[in-house]
């Protein structure tokens, strides 16, 4: 997508430079747009933990890339490998992408370097492609929600980043909104500030305003109270696991906003790379463990002081908190699935008619 | 209520003084407890307008002060009940508290400086009264569900700051929550942040931990997850206004947790001194208006940089922010009102058997 005019992906490699990939630095998102040059595995394996990258296709994409790089430089690749898959816990896009390079080592290639990089960019067109595909299907959704109310921009409120800044390109939450954008389709977006770690505030409100999409900040709050004034057309979100009956992981805050948007008759829609389909479980809210982050990142926020990045305490000194990270919105409060392959509503039998295969 | 182990008011005229009436700063909680001396009605609109004192009943106490001082310095009575009318829009307290000390002033007593002071005390003291008769039926409430699970302590959920604070003394919400507390009943309170002014961390937080009573700062997102799981009995939270028909504007964000604990099988409570009924109103969606408030609290959070209280941005300087300052609780949603003469069901019926002098 645009930043400030100019088409980027969050990686890419270096095109004249052998051994350099490029990245964003998202740490300094909002206030400052600063790229990184990753000239090694361990560039790598420290922009991952450092979280100057993260998103789960991000990551793995960039875990990718560190093989790549690892073997530029004559490293073991096992050392590697190990040395990628313990850079941040629990990322299973960061486990399947170090495994898609594990197999191109054991086809013993001809060029290892070439073909590790070819995969890494393959994997990242593969990511691109899934988004706009998924991007496609949520488009025809908007443009039938337009046509019900074609006198004014389509109204759409999304929560957390699910943008492109988490993936390779186009997002997924968001694919469909830069999608009816370049197309003229008129949209706004409210975005959700997302607290604790702010990342609609700090990321999908940069990304969206830098390709020109129409949007605006408010507080997790605000949410509900639009919905009952018909400020909203509908919610699309992305998740971080859903399970084989439809129940949708995502960044705490989301069930609030679905049971919302079904208190108003207003279609809550997720986006969904079936990647992030869990077919072992059944019932989210009993079986997805949710992570406890830590407590400092509700006593503290981070933000600009005019110079740099500086983080102030809000709370008493004396004051406990408490940081889930998640919540799990059931399926019955999702009006339907948008995946790669089309949308089908929160059930087994929706996605298993889309992923036979899978199911 | 306490602080550092001392029971303090929220305003009370010197003991040994005449002139003088005690504020506490609360534009610097939870980061520093300092007390303002007013000693001019001046002094007093300026603690209004500023918000150094903020909370309905607490500002209309403010200003019957202001009434006072004026007289003690003999300054033109009429121009002071302007100047103090002035002080902060659309606060029906303050009239109420003006109007109050008008007809005091109309009775020609034989020492008018002497009958505003008291006719202030005696504003203070019913307000005082009033919240704690309100607190002994939510008590009541609270000891019943606590009986339901006796094995651990009684967890409650609050939004925004509708605590000792807000008013002279008891809060409305958390009055029972003192009440409990004092009483030796174990209770924890899950305290919103609320944003985007964040009076749940900045107020509701300090003046739990001071009083002692355990809590854990949440993120206004976190409250779904933890009903989902069990770990809230009860929600209970003021309203700055209440429709005939029981329909609950209250902060921003009300709303969502009035969906999560009705989907969750949790009772909502509403603490409601009677003086906030809108008796003529009967659609608080339809009806009651919004008041939209500046960005720059969405854009701009302040907090402790370690040696003072410093503001940074959170967003984009180029993204527009919205912020709504309350949204409406249909009656539905409510599970019963608290008020100072009992528990009603939150609907016309009830209200009307409880005051049927206003009804």
């Amino acid at each position: 997508m645009n930043v400030g005019g100019t088409s980027y992906r969050t990686i890419w490699p270096d095109a004249d430079r052998g051994g350099v990939v490029h990245i964003i630095d998202q740490r300094l998102l909002p206030h400052r747009f600063e790229m990184i040059e990753l000239r090694t595995m361990e560039d790598a394996r420290a922009a991952i933990t450092d979280m100057a990258v993260r998103g789960a296709p991000l990551i793995g994409c960039t875990a990718a890339y560190g093989m790549y790089l690892a073997a530029y430089h004559g490293n073991d690749l096992d050392a590697a490998r190990l040395a990628l898959a313990g850079a941040r816990p629990t990322a299973v896009n960061l486990a399947w992408a170090l495994s898609m390079q594990e197999r191109i080592i054991r086809g013993n290639p001809p060029d290892v370097v070439d073909a590790l990089r070819l995969e890494a960019e393959r994997i990242a067109d593969e990511d691109v492609a899934n988004n706009h595909a998924l991007g496609m299907h949520g488009l025809e959704v908007f443009a039938s929600l337009r046509r019900t109310a074609p006198e004014r921009a389509l109204q759409v409120l999304t929560h957390c980043n699910a943008g492109w800044l988490a993936t390779v390109d186009w997002g997924t939450a968001t694919a469909p909104i830069y999608l009816a954008h370049n197309d003229g389709i008129p949209i706004h977006v409210w975005v959700d500030e997302t607290r604790p770690r702010n990342q609609g505030a700090n990321l999908t409100a940069w990304e969206l305003g830098e390709h020109g999409v129409p949007h605006t900040v408010i507080t997790d709050n605000a949410g509900g109270h639009l919905m009952q004034h018909g400020k909203v057309d509908v919610v699309i979100t992305g998740t971080d696991r859903t399970t084989r009956t439809g129940d949708v992981c995502n960044k705490i805050g989301t069930y609030l906003k679905a049971l919302a948007a079904r208190d108003n008759d207003i279609p809550f829609y997720v986006a969904l790379p079936s990647a992030t389909v869990d077919w072992a479980m059944t019932d989210g809210v009993a079986e997805i463990p949710i992570e406890e982050r830590s407590p400092d990142e509700v006593t503290q926020i981070s933000g600009w002081d005019g110079e740099s990045i500086r983080s102030v305490r809000l709370t008493p000194a004396g004051s406990p908190a408490a940081n889930y990270g998640f919540d799990v919105t059931p399926a019955r409060l999702v009006t339907g699935l948008i995946t790669e392959r089309g949308i089908c509503s929160a059930s087994e039998e929706g996605l298993a008619a889309l992923f036979p295969e899978a199911a």
